[in-house]
């Protein structure tokens, strides 16, 4: 009987592994968090190819799944997100990026995170800090 | 023209607005942060059975893919996360909990966090701390 799915063989301490993309139909959640600060910034998801994008730019590049196409974070406004460390999950099937946010703020919406709605009292609560006005960076 | 989808409707600064669980097949992703050190620390999933349940024992609880039922975490282990802080993502499709980790670990392998594969030189190396040994606590 082999190791349960979950525990990769190791060679040294490297393991031979790979992100699973079959289980969630070719794409993979990916957790962005602030290499600085650990503050979670947003999910995106990830296909194959956005993958490959993301190590070749070593920029955040995902699979827009509303616009069905292939996503450069930052393509529109210039707020780039620099990959400075990658992480994969026990079960092959989540992504775990730390980042640098270029121009301070991950959410369209121009606040720092895009979890910006805290549960209070039964209801959600506008949290955190707005950075830009997406007036001014997408000019809409 | 309304505001766009992601800008719910401002009450002060309670807004009114609801998780998205369709967009998903009834189920979101929650992301599960170390409300002490902000540690990413594992993704899991919920349906709106597992959300109700996480807010009425006030520890997490989700909907396991890969059994189809009802997963309280911390069931078998006795590593239960108490939640000390929900938020919501722009898109309303998101969940980000920070909690407290009973035992230290969220990984039913013993490390602290799920994502202890880090990228490095084209493959993936053990990172972070075992906490726990499964064998102990699982039994198998």
């Amino acid at each position: 009987m082999g190791a349960p799915n979950c525990l990769p063989r190791t060679r040294g301490r490297m393991t031979v592994m790979e992100i699973n993309f079959e289980k969630g139909k070719e794409l993979v959640p990916v957790i962005i968090q602030d290499a600085s600060t650990n503050e979670v910034l947003m999910l995106g998801y990830m296909n194959r190819e956005s993958w490959e994008k993301t190590l070749e730019t070593k920029r955040s590049c995902f699979w827009s799944r509303s616009r069905q196409k292939l996503w450069i974070k930052g393509e529109t406004s210039g707020h780039f997100q620099e990959v400075k460390e990658i992480y994969l999950d026990c079960d092959r099937d989540t992504l775990l990026i730390k980042v640098e946010q270029i121009g301070g703020a991950a959410c369209h919406t121009g606040f720092r995170s895009c979890f910006h709605h805290r549960y209070e009292k039964g209801g959600w609560k506008i949290s955190g800090e707005r950075i830009f006005d997406p007036k001014e960076v997408y000019g809409k």
